[in-house]
């Protein structure tokens, strides 16, 4: 007989929240009952789970008892929501930054680290999106040789900074179209048809947030402490998918692009598009909606003997969030955990 | 007695010629007479030259009689039209990649390596767009240590595939906003709210023809055969400038922060955007229609002693085609060159 789960989602209503439905759904999450929980604004909407309707329920004064919750709703909503799911005995799937860096929390890309899910974890770390899509291209690696640093550039989408930020690039750029001129809304930077560095505060490094994320999980993930890795964050004007340029660097000798073609193409949730008769590599719009991360350009870096070229695009929803959340409670319960 | 001059210009309806024709007005430059020369569909075209208007010629049986020549009609027409004007005597200024990696023509920015000018120079090569830009923000660093590698992201604008390519980002976005299908005319690759490895060639490296050149040139210029460049080169949906992540290492330990930015601040045709507090750092659409190179984001790598970041924006029509062939122009004359 298969175990059903009563399960909760926290900020149903969000770009996350909604994909984490939709997941839920197309996956056959054995599911027992769904509860959706958002902000006091979006009390009364409802939310469609397959040809079912879940109505929409406020946090508070709730009754928090369930066997897994997915956490979507901001890192002060998840430190509020978190401990009141533990007390009664759920499990918790959090999608903020709120307990990444916890050394008790395991932070977990399925493919990559799946086996930090032990006995007594109830509480598991979803990571920030850019770091999940470049590991999952980096991992598959590491069977060919020590990795000794990552320089990454990135293209980040609007969705990154949620259901609004990718309404308000579509209403920035139709009104670019137009002539007309509008004010941004949401972030302070112009984004019709304009990029700019990553929209987070900058540190007494220089590195904004997201910069700094992505170092640190990138460690922690791989469970490389001293891995090095520079990384520069950009906001570009796509919907929903993140692209790296990443250079990777070996201890000793590149690994031959045979053999690194070889190793992604046999590594689960990697598609290889790497084209170069018809110039087809990865592409957002290709990216987006597929739960698989693409990746392509393998080449050496012919600027350094240690080092190849990989460029990567994954869906910032989906393997950058939401898939990998549901991908993280199937492990769960594969494990026998839940 | 101001000397002034017959300037022609080849190529003069498109988007890098409408630019040549503007640079020239804008800078009050020399002129005795103006020509504006372009492929037969544009014949009967006027220029509007400050408020003079310039009837648009063909080159064929042309009289191409002139002292400078502004090439900036595709390598092909550079190929024809050049040696028929050094013939007359006049000076080439040739913003093709045709005789770029010709060991007798200087490949020039002024400011880095102007004094590749000298006595006998009539053809000079205007360097792509992507190596130019970046460079104004590596050559002032050269004083602060010996640059070893370049490793370098782009985010290239529509401009750069010409007026047609940018007509065609703005009407697909159109009608992607629509919900309307659009088939790709000018390039294969979707470009509305996506992005795209650079649409051209791949050679036997796994690197585009955009890269390659890259690679060449900034040896050229920077007069360093050797010099590593590690690079990416990514067409982003963004109108006229392009954008750089870049990170140098030096040959030995990098140098700091503080002598970097001074370095960049007086550095002529630079403007350093760099205010961490306001998360404000150089944008396409501030770069767009700028004379300057744009550089912020400045920054130790972390991830490398010898090595700093900078992300660079610069308008890919401006200082990455038309102004700098009009600013070569300038120094053969205050060279007493022409």
């Amino acid at each position: 007989m298969i175990k059903l789960f009563d399960v909760a989602i926290f900020g149903a209503t969000g770009a996350v929240g909604q994909e984490l439905v939709s997941c839920l759904a197309k996956r056959d999450f054995p599911i027992k009952s769904l509860r959706a929980f958002a902000s006091s604004a979006s009390i009364g909407k409802t939310i469609a789970y397959g040809s079912e309707l879940v109505q929409v329920e406020s946090t508070e004064n709730a009754n928090l008892d369930c066997d897994i919750a997915f956490l979507s709703a901001g890192a002060t909503q998840s430190r509020l929501v978190a401990p009141k799911v533990l007390e009664h005995g759920g499990v918790v799937i959090d999608n903020s930054s709120a307990f990444r860096m916890d050394d008790h929390v395991p932070l977990v890309v399925p493919e990559i680290n799946g086996d930090r899910l032990t006995r007594g974890t109830r509480l598991i770390a979803n990571p920030n999106c850019t770091a999940a899509i470049t590991l999952m291209a980096v991992h598959p690696l590491r069977s060919l040789g020590k990795v000794k640093r990552l320089v990454m550039s990135t293209y980040q989408s609007a969705s990154g900074g949620g259901a609004k930020l990718m309404h308000e690039l579509e209403e920035q750029t139709e009104a670019a179209l137009a002539g007309v001129a509008v004010v941004p809304k949401v972030i302070s930077q112009p984004y019709a048809f304009n990029l700019f560095s990553h929209n987070t505060p900058i540190n007494e490094h220089g590195y904004n947030d997201e910069e700094w994320k992505v170092i640190a999980e990138a460690r922690k993930i791989l469970g490389m402490p001293d891995l090095a890795v520079g990384v520069t964050c950009v906001r570009v004007p796509v919907l929903r998918a993140h692209s790296i340029a990443l250079t990777i660097e070996f201890d000793g000798r590149a690994p031959t692009e045979e053999a690194v073609r070889a190793a992604l193409q046999s590594a689960p949730g990697v598609t290889v598009v790497d084209d170069r008769a018809n110039n087809h590599f990865p592409m957002p719009i290709e990216a987006s909606g597929q739960g698989d991360v693409f990746v392509g350009r393998i080449r050496p870096d012919l600027s350094h003997p240690s080092a190849i070229n990989l460029f990567i695009v994954g869906d910032q929803l989906l393997k950058g969030a939401a898939l990998n959340a549901v991908q993280i409670a199937e492990e769960m319960i594969a494990r026998d955990l839940i």
